[in-house]
């Protein structure tokens, strides 16, 4: 990567005014007027994930792929035979070594690039992008260590080019509508706020080294899909360790970044033992490993402080047999939102006392973007939230605008688990959050999900 | 008090074993053999708590209500129309100043004080009960600060004399059917635990000084019931300042102080919104009340570790419009209960990442007391659960035996509210219980509602 790679058109230059703390709103919407050139996407990462995104991106008529990149030729091959079953042409592959990606980041023909790779490699792939001048849209979560957080927000500074942090659940039909009453004041002044990734994940971290759910103990080497690399994070790491699904929707409803900021976190942890349990389980005391030694709690329970005075719950929950569930509750000084019961209550609207189903409430709050797109995005699969992230990804690039979830809000979200690492090894003791913004959140102003556009 | 006054009967000297760690089990259930003579009961405390025990109590055989003392002569004359009412003579009053209860005491003729006064009264009856060498049942919190923590415990060890802690939702019906699942091992190794005390106290904390409930922003001498006394911990103390309800139940899901034992915490508080919105929004800017400055954070969550590896999140949230709930959620390696959905997942019995509703369930974990005195319970009022807190009170003193919730289990859940004030000051940070068995806890044995008695 030299300094003559990287791609120094006009938007790049402009758009690191937003590097600078300026918002969406004080900006240009689209800075070269109309453009019907298609815009082209890169992909790093063909795995499940990311032929996931392949799918949607080979729908838009506004988008080409233009490459994919991964070591696994078996994912590209797949990949392949997807964009040919759309009716286009072969695109160019990388691959071969770990670093492929960077040739593929020196083609001048690509606006963005869209990584879905192990979590290890993604901010490194998000960097060398901004470096490349290429919009970077990084899957869940940005970073693993403090470190990393910097890395995304110092890049985006020095290249002004943006980076995605690609949340789906920001986009989920409810959680939208409940950014819709947040924003009309429905709950009052938000007081409390909870969250989490509460997911079996056993069947993810373990399988029998073919299929990608289960059937065997396997993961590391042995393993196949995520269980090749996810599992060990359970073993080295005892913290958040996914902690955006959650704390996303819960920092757009409280403007983090944008007028509030995380302050700090305290977090606890359970002695761990469903993983072990499951290994024992299915394959009995012998297996080698029922030996491993997983330091990951069952269940990690962080309480964040932000500057503004609420506070949020998030849990990390996914070695124990339960039902899926992010686990949502937007409170405030009129009422409240829980995701569990699917049931909301607010003063002088509800029956006193009364929980009241949340029904008519998301049909009446129902986000304009869905409404605009909510029948294509449907149709596109994944519960429609897939489809406006790209949706989204894609028409940051075409505006040549700032994307509406950025580097900072990439940091702060995934700090959560290096620093949630340092309280529990800390007896729970508070760590404070660095400002990513480096004291700008108090400038900067919401600019997520403003209309039907993007 | 003087010595001479204390109680020496021989149980008191045998009670005082317990004091030195041995449980109910290994004591002789029935010191002297069986005895006809009524329980005689002392109330001190007679507003709306008081008199709901007074009911109770009057509606037993086995029970000899004997004398009663308030400082409120209206509350008196309220009990004594209900003891009339009950077809028994009117009973000896105690009243005139704070300190008459003192008198009550002395009396020789009285087995047990069921003490149901505001807060700050609580630790010293129960420690001068004790020291009277009467079993003393005290409304909860049963403690204030952690140096009336040690009061309790140190004068129980002391004197030998029993304190229980009379925490009615560990009775309530689908809590002990839980118990009964934990102890089956139903959920498999406990992990996490959540409950709290979420109710909309704004009724009960301000009133217009003639009605208990709402009609009114009026609090300390202007306000009527609850609100002359309980508001003002509002005002003052920032914690969760009623913790047993939610903390009762699990302390006895998880053993605690019998095996296993809280080891710290750390709270965390929101900002203080919903009492002075209240005040205004009924009573106007101009109201003086719009001028007392709440330190009660809206919602307090506090996050519970224990020795044994599991943690608990307890949340306080009294000041905002909310249905009523204790927000239990009981999880272990083979599964869990939510108290909100009325759901349950266990498995390999619930459907794959299915919730099933837990009625079945609970009717087959139905606990023993409540199969054989639920409908006894239920008619008594009050859910039944109130039933069985002076139900066991009553026994354990027919019994001569310790109380199944003692004086360790109120210092421990009590300890919560000054522990929790410590660590929101802090910013968060972990403070340590107190071991209020001082080691014994490592040899204790759980002795709460292990059969159909009490």
């Amino acid at each position: 990567m030299t300094p003559s790679s990287i791609n120094r058109r006009k938007f790049i230059k402009t758009t690191s005014a937003a590097g600078l703390g300026l918002s969406l709103m004080s900006y240009p919407s689209i800075l070269f007027g109309k453009d019907d050139r298609k815009v082209k996407i890169a992909l790093i990462g063909l795995g499940l994930r990311g032929r996931d995104h392949l799918s949607l991106l080979l729908r838009r008529n506004d988008v080409e792929v233009v490459a994919i990149s991964d070591i696994d030729r078996e994912a590209l091959k797949l990949s392949q035979k997807m964009i040919s079953e759309s009716g286009k042409s072969a695109v160019k592959e990388f691959t071969g070594s770990d670093t492929a990606y960077l040739d593929m980041l020196h083609e001048k023909d690509i606006d963005g690039v869209v990584i879905s790779t192990p979590w290890l490699w993604h901010t490194r792939m998000a960097v060398d992008c901004m470096k490349a001048g290429k919009y970077a849209g990084v899957e869940v979560s940005a970073a693993n260590t403090l470190e990393e957080c910097w890395d995304l927000v110092n890049t985006h500074e020095e290249t002004g080019v943006p980076v995605m942090i690609l949340e789906n659940v920001c986009y989920r039909r409810d959680v939208m509508a409940i950014l819709q009453m947040v924003r009309e004041g429905l709950f009052g002044e938000l007081t409390h706020l909870e969250c989490g990734y509460e997911h079996d994940l056993r069947e993810v971290k373990f399988n029998n080294g073919t299929q990608p759910y289960g059937g065997g103990v396997e993961f590391g080497d042995k393993g196949f899909s995520e269980a090749s690399w996810r599992t060990e994070h359970s073993i080295h790491r005892n913290g958040d360790i996914y902690p955006t699904h959650g704390i996303g929707p819960v920092a757009e409803y409280l403007n983090i970044n944008r007028g509030n900021r995380f302050d700090y976190l305290t977090s606890t942890a359970t002695k761990a033992k469903g993983l072990h349990k499951y290994i024992v389980d299915q394959a009995g005391e012998d297996h080698p490993n029922a030996k491993v030694n997983f330091k990951l709690g069952d269940i990690i329970t962080t309480v964040i402080k932000t500057v503004n005075g609420e506070s949020i719950t998030v849990q990390h929950d996914t070695n124990s047999p339960r039902p899926y569930s992010l686990g949502f509750r937007v409170q405030g000084t009129n009422g409240l939102w829980m995701n569990l019961n699917d049931s909301i209550y607010i003063e002088h609207k509800s029956k006193p006392h009364r929980w009241e189903s949340d029904k008519a409430y998301m049909e009446k709050y129902d986000h304009p973007l869905w409404k605009k797109y909510g029948k294509e995005a449907e149709s596109a699969g994944h519960g429609g939230m897939d489809f406006f992230v790209i949706h989204a990804f894609v028409e940051s690039i075409k505006n040549q605008a700032p994307t509406p979830l950025d580097a900072y809000d990439a940091a702060a979200w995934s700090a959560i688990t290096p620093l949630s690492e340092q309280s529990i090894a800390g007896g729970s003791e508070p760590i404070f959050f660095p400002d990513f913004t480096r004291g700008r959140w108090m400038k900067r102003k919401p600019v997520f999900a403003l209309d039907d556009s993007y």
